[in-house]
């Protein structure tokens, strides 16, 4: 089969062997892929990764193996962690932080960005009809979005500041405005903030961010080790930063200030991809202005450049 | 009066003019101080401070700037912070938060390495005939020991590490063996960790910590840039980080594991005075092996050497 492969670096191959579903486990045809920035660390030594990468995805069951087979022909999509199954973060419904655990093309396990994966049956997760294929493919993303909400009481009167408008950044404001806070989103982009501001998001220019211990929570979806500090900067004596960034870098870092101010870190990462899909069938976020390109697989090459332009948001791949 | 001042270098003077109390003020002799790290880095430059240094103190209220001058004659110690009064931070008993504050003998405020100090009367707090003075005088490390309980809720069944046996790390570990956690001690010194175990607390070496992901809570009180390290490896995943070392250096940090692991980071410094006298009152800790010397007011240079020695605890100037 097709697939992209990343082994020192990114290739396209023709003759890659098709994966054979293990017992309890679905083979899947891919409909639709994301490009994920973590797609793009990966390709820089994130995780030390080698094999088929990519983990946002749209696919039809083609076959299970196991009696149940009522998913063959479902279109579907995958939460990425793989749980051991047999500790308890597993037991309790928290498989992405099994310490044994497996993710989809980016750590121990291959990825989506070929014409077949398997996953297991209890990955899988039923697209309802009314959710259309550009929702869907953001779920992963949007997950991680709501992975906030999980981890943080956020309160009606709170001021939030979600700081970077990439695409993480633009789905975090969209969730975060689902909630009565007072938000407003600090970016770098003026086509980009012009997405939250058409969905009635208050943005504002990093150099005009000149407040400090202002904001109850501020996040950080900069993506960039310059995030941290205006972070601290931005919020407020005993707040929260909710830190979204995984970057490899590392940068040298004054902590007492965190200690001073008693700030709260949270560490946030993925996120479960039910409650995403209940947010995408309410209906009440536009989507569609974080797609930037949708590309053939067999140009998936070219969407990867594309989507390391200035400017791009999210690029599709389409089988 | 007779003072130690901090100018560049430290100094005792003995014609440093003796404070006037302003309105709602009150002007104490003070009869017990305490050398506290915080003091030791001020020489080395911390804050940018001036002035005469020290924050622990004990004293008897010699004047009252006031119409109500009850408590004249009476052992008192104070709390730290100033706030401005007038913001909601001080409207809300949180003064140690107040952006306008000032702190004793940290911040544009002198502090009591001195014969006499003035503090605003609701800063004063009356110590309880039954906590003898050696217990009284650790009070507001004891305090910003407690902190913890304010900010993070300890369950019953939590795994706690404490990293450090400096006297915060003792304090915060006597503190939180208070309550029925499960909790260790794991430190570097056996005579420190000895004051532990004597009160039945679990310890272990530093070398022999090799456990990762293990503990629910860990709190640094390291006082080290290599604490943070440590205390990331021993956390479990959606695990709580404590950060109570405030430390001037620098240093490079990898964020990604805390982002992968959703730890949350939560910084701790100062707490409140009133509790901290309610749990000496009760006497159910030991705090007398933490006072490793006691010395004469004039003897203050010598004695903060001795303060920096290896292995030395809290050295208290009696007046």
């Amino acid at each position: 089969m097709k697939a992209l492969l990343f082994d020192k670096e990114l290739k396209f191959v023709t003759d890659y062997p098709k994966p054979v579903p293990q017992k309890n486990e679905a083979l899947i045809k891919v409909t639709h892929a994301g490009i994920c920035n973590t797609d793009v660390e990966i390709t820089r030594g994130y995780m030390g990764f080698k094999g088929i990468c990519g983990h946002e995805f749209l696919g039809i069951v083609e076959d299970v193996n196991a009696q149940d087979k009522s998913l063959v022909g479902k279109r579907v999509t995958g939460e990425i962690n793989l749980g051991c199954g047999n500790c308890p973060d597993c037991y309790n419904n928290m498989q992405r932080h099994c310490q044994n655990r497996q993710t989809l093309g980016i750590y121990k396990k291959d990825g989506i960005f070929a014409e077949y994966v398997t996953l297991p049956i209890e990955n899988i997760v039923e697209i309802p009809d009314n959710v259309p294929d550009s929702d869907a493919i953001l779920i992963e993303p949007l997950a991680a979005a709501l992975e906030i909400l999980e981890q943080v009481h956020i309160k009606p009167a709170d001021k939030i500041a979600v700081l970077g408008d990439g695409k993480l950044g633009i789905l975090i404001s969209l969730v975060l405005s689902t909630t009565p806070a007072n938000l407003i989103t600090i970016g770098k982009h003026e086509n980009k903030l012009d997405i939250l501001r058409k969905q009635g998001i208050k943005t504002k220019f990093l150099q005009n961010a000149t407040e400090t211990k202002y904001y109850d929570i501020v996040v950080d979806a900069t993506g960039s080790v310059d995030g941290f500090d205006k972070a601290v900067s931005l919020v407020k004596p005993r707040g929260i930063f909710v830190l979204k960034s995984t970057v490899a870098a590392e940068k040298p870092m004054n902590l007492a200030p965190i200690v001073i101010d008693e700030i709260t870190i949270v560490g946030s990462r993925c996120g479960q991809f039910r409650p995403a899909l209940r947010l995408l069938e309410k209906k009440v976020l536009d989507l569609k202005p974080l797609i930037s390109k949708t590309f053939d697989f067999d140009n998936a090459l070219e969407a990867f450049n594309y989507a390391q332009e200035k400017g791009v948001l999210k690029v599709v791949l389409k089988f």
